[in-house]
């Protein structure tokens, strides 16, 4: 079984371009406004005095929720990531400082958990829902990514003592616990760890993890109702181990945390080399985004339990739709492709990337999208109780703000994502304005590509290799692109298809340019019939990229439109969005109600055919809500 | 100003016809069984019962809800109005039986409610949120109804007693309770008990309740936050007295308490002779109706706290749309036709009484919707957090059973809205096959209606006096005909449209038939555009009765047909429903989805336009779910 590595941080560059775009908003721009923040600089947030009281260094008492921690572990994580590729001294300075306290408040045993520190050290791994092992994994994300970025080992180390804290805690071993806590991350925590230090303790720990929740789905359930808990966080993936063990069903549940396990799942199912896991994954993976997965990347159907509902139900108003879920289905896609070289994952990080994830923070950094909706008007959101959850413009923070820093952390760790390889092969998963220098097999490549994508569809790439060097680039063909060509050093290239990648097999030596052109133009989507939501409707698309309809190019009542898919869509490139890149809205042509209607007043009236055509104009969804508020919606009537 | 008179039940009959066929079902099917089910025959439900123990003649304790006598007295109040038409002498000696216990029940001091007597009788009247005005009402209508059938005052004597005491307890006096209860009904109950008894102390009683509501809202408000209880019932049509008095806001609020107190304010503002109170309510009814009211007749937005949220915000899947809020719809409407004699709000009783209620009973009379959907399919209300309150087909019974009992008094006293009158006038409000006999200024006129409507839009009217009797003839022209014509003794009669109706002038001495022919074809009507939810969509209506399709006709998925509103509609009478009438299902021309599309596993795919014709047949919403289970829409897409 042929293993792809993915790079790390300081492998790969991103420099402008869309994805650059957005990870300048985050380094500059969200990183020190985020700070501000969890310094209590705005609002009094308590979430880094929280460590400096553990530490001894200030006086008071722990507030806030009790995983508070984990915002500022992904805040110095995503610093991490992002030192990797521009240095910012001020910012080093802020997360040295901070990490230091952070490492004066561990308990000599490792254990660090402000909130149970401070609040009821007593109770320590005591509550089976409890996200002590959340707040863990964050923090040693952020030891690893900070020292990555910077070579600085103190937050590392620490991390290796909450590893092995919990390596003493939990287990199959007689005085340990035999089982595991609430939200995952964890499990994808400890592999990383054990790849970067070598120590196999840590990865047949995220294995146990794993696998206790698979054969024993109901332990954290039944600890839950035994506490008379309402929560049920439903079926992980594996079947009910009292049925068949073919039994698996629906991907059910809470979608951060499903995806957060699939990921740690698939981390675990390739180190310990298990096709069988490998393959439940994938099928986990196509269950989501073949079913239960929103047009612009959005996962989860409900507020109720955060959750799944079923497959095909994804209404387009009363959605969750978190970003961390999207984040999640990042991580599980990136996993798979691992293991599994299919473009399907790809696609669907791409699409998250393209749309529901810069979506969800404003060209200012300091707003941002917890829900992300797929239609949404001001008077709903205070007014319908299915709706209440829905914000109409970004926040500039959130009581339960797991989103912004985790985004920070994501977008600033694209770098990871472009590119995989083993010894003879390179995939190139996405395309960004970018250098990178890769080791296949022992040999180092450089690849610039230079492409304003998903703007355009053309994408240079210099490969420059210094020996020999046969091996296979794989590039991906986007599920969007049905017309593309591709040019090798000014002659067309062809290669093979295999699982969505075309296969330039070759000697790289020397400098090679490759020029991949994709036809990209808007086109209308529809849902699948099965998607009663959608029926009726459809979506523009240009390329990745999702569209929406705004009050703000379209005035109000935006259901009221009806398009006509059939007179064809034109484009014009805009550059109306303060702070943001030049776009391309798609211009569609329809029709509405006519203003002079007899029936007005009316609730309901004969149909007639008084209608008025009108343009509809449509810009990308992920920057829905920055010109002014109002309403919005991605699915139009047609 | 001017009042209209309602008859009393004995004083129409309705027999065969679309109404009759559902009063039978009432009378025949569904009050024997309800006996059983409250007498604790079918499945232990504890109503009677509590009622034996309270009296003393059972031993035992009390069980059910709070309000759980309401079932009872909601059921002797529907004997009371069927045993005005129709002599039925085992369901006569049952409710003398259970009349006789509740007679015993009752204390001393007049106090009746089995819940407190006999859970807590030390908190009588210190909830403020207390069902107890609410089965002291019902149990008063009982008692008016049961005496209006039978002549018999056993409960006629016993309202007497508990509204006498309701008359010691609250008012204005020193040691009285200055304020109301929860849910209403007493003012209806009240006014009606002051009508038949001449006894002016209750309608004032049932004034006081009224303008203690409208000048201190906030009273049960304020009470219930004092309790921690989180319920907000919102507005009940009054402005916040601290603001303008002109502060007129949108309906809010718990859509059944709305419409009985409105029914209540209606009779107050009636009986009081108050403009300002009389014009309020028909604010509040047209708000009501031409922003918040879906097409069957549902109210009712939202199932949480059972409220309206907010104008045009009809959502189809996940709204209440409770039988006992178009129950009370039903009340409010003949109120306000008793000082404003306007078609809309006979339209409106119409629109409940062809597709709502009727469709809340099953043929059986053993069956019956709580909430009325206007699209369900089975997984969704298993699966979907914001269904599991809506049922795929009737139930035997519920256990809050408010609405089964509600629908039969309602059904059974339908002769009550048939026609008004007042010295110089009749007003014809419904068409169905029936006999009256009516004293407008003391003259008795006799009026016979041979008619299959809605089954078709011919009425013949046959009008009697023995005596010179000059008045006017008011026939209603409902909202939905735009074509129709009125003989009078075979010759064309012409007379001024007012508010609706077409008045016919003249000595009615003698015998005189009237023919009133409207045209009745299917139709597509289309919703305000204002309503999103019905946005490209429309609904199938012909005359009064709002179509629906179902899987039975129509296949899975109804969401996937669009219907080609172009195309003429056509009928066609089928009898497949078993124990119903004949009907006219509306043949329709639509399109689906071609079955072997290439997409058919894809989430999302470029829209083409592989669409196949298929016919579409719609029935009337009343039978829905009647021949076998499964998917059903009111609304299509276009």
């Amino acid at each position: 079984m042929r293993y792809y590595q993915f790079p790390k941080a300081d492998e790969v560059r991103i420099d402008g371009g869309f994805f650059g775009h957005y990870m300048d908003i985050m380094a500059d721009k969200a990183l020190p406004y985020q700070w501000k923040v969890l310094n209590g600089e705005l609002d009094g947030n308590p979430t880094v005095r929280n460590f400096y009281i553990a530490a001894g260094l200030e006086t008071g008492s722990f507030s806030g929720v009790p995983y508070q921690d984990t915002d500022l572990a992904k805040w110095i994580d995503a610093v991490g990531c992002s030192l990797a590729g521009r240095k910012n001294e001020e910012l080093e300075r802020t997360a040295d400082k901070v990490i230091s306290a952070i490492v004066k408040a561990q308990d000599p045993d490792g254990y660090l958990d402000t909130y149970y520190q401070l609040v009821c050290p007593e109770k320590k791994w005591t509550d089976p829902e409890s996200h002590e092992l959340y707040c863990f994994g964050h923090m040693i994300e952020a030891g690893i990514s900070y020292y990555e970025g910077t070579g600085k080992r103190a937050l590392l180390d620490a991390a290796c003592r909450l590893a092995d804290h919990v390596c003493r805690v939990f287990g199959p071993g007689e005085n340990q616990i035999h089982g595991y806590r609430g939200h995952e991350i964890i499990e994808m925590a400890l592999v990383r760890l054990a790849s970067i230090t070598g120590r196999k303790q840590y990865e047949q720990l995220a294995e146990y993890f794993i696998t206790a929740r698979r054969d024993h789905p109901d332990l954290f359930y039944q600890d839950s109702r035994r506490e008379g808990n309402p929560l049920d966080y439903g079926c992980w993936g594996w079947g009910d181990p009292e049925r068949e063990s073919s039994s698996y069903e629906h991907v059910t549940g809470h979608a951060v945390r499903a995806m957060y396990l699939y990921s740690g799942m698939a981390d675990v199912a390739r180190e310990m080399n298990d096709p069988a896991m490998q393959n439940h994954c994938a099928e986990l993976f196509r269950d989501v985004t073949e079913s239960q997965m929103y047009v612009t990347g959005g996962i989860g159907t409900t507020s109720v339990l955060e959750a799944y509902t079923y497959p095909y139900d994804l209404p387009n108003g009363t959605m969750y739709a978190e970003t961390c879920a999207s984040i999640g289905l990042c991580f599980f896609a990136q996993r798979l492709l691992r293991f599994q070289n299919r473009s399907s994952y790809a696609d669907v990080m791409e699409r998250c990337l393209c749309n529901i994830l810069p979506a969800a923070v404003a060209q200012d950094g300091k707003h941002y999208f917890y829900v992300n909706p797929l239609e949404v008007n001001e008077e709903a959101c205070r007014k319908s109780p299915l709706k209440t959850h829905v914000k109409p413009v970004r926040q500039p923070w959130y009581e339960c703000a797991c989103c912004p820093p985790n985004l920070a952390r994501m977008l600033l760790s694209l770098p990871r994502y472009l590119y995989s390889w083993a010894e003879d092969r390179i995939n190139i998963h996405l395309y960004a304005q970018s250098e990178a220098k890769l080791c296949p097999g022992g040999r180092e490549i450089t690849i610039e590509q230079q492409t304003e994508y998903p703007l355009h569809g053309e994408v240079r790439l210099r490969v420059r290799c210094g020996v020999s060097a046969p091996l296979t680039v794989a590039l991906r063909i986007p599920d969007w692109c049905s017309d593309y060509s591709v040019m090798l050093n000014g002659t067309i290239a062809t290669g093979k298809m295999e699982d969505g990648y075309l296969l330039l097999e070759r000697d790289w030596e020397g400098n090679a340019e490759i020029v991949l052109q994709m036809k990209m133009a808007p086109v209308w989507l529809r849902a699948n019939r099965n998607v009663r939501e959608d029926c009726g409707k459809a979506v523009i698309s240009r390329g990745p990229v999702i569209y929406c309809i705004e009050e703000k190019d379209n005035g109000e009542l935006l259901q009221d439109i009806e398009a006509d898919y059939r007179v064809p869509l034109t484009e014009t490139v805009r550059r109306d969005v303060d702070g943001f890149l030049r776009y391309t809205a798609v211009i569609a042509c329809g029709s509405r109600s006519a203003e002079q209607s007899g029936h007005r007043n009316c609730l309901y009236y004969p149909l007639t055919e008084d209608r008025r055509t009108v343009s509809v104009t449509a810009i990308p969804y992920c920057i829905w809500g920055e010109r002014t508020a109002g309403e919005m919606t991605v699915w139009i009537n047609i």
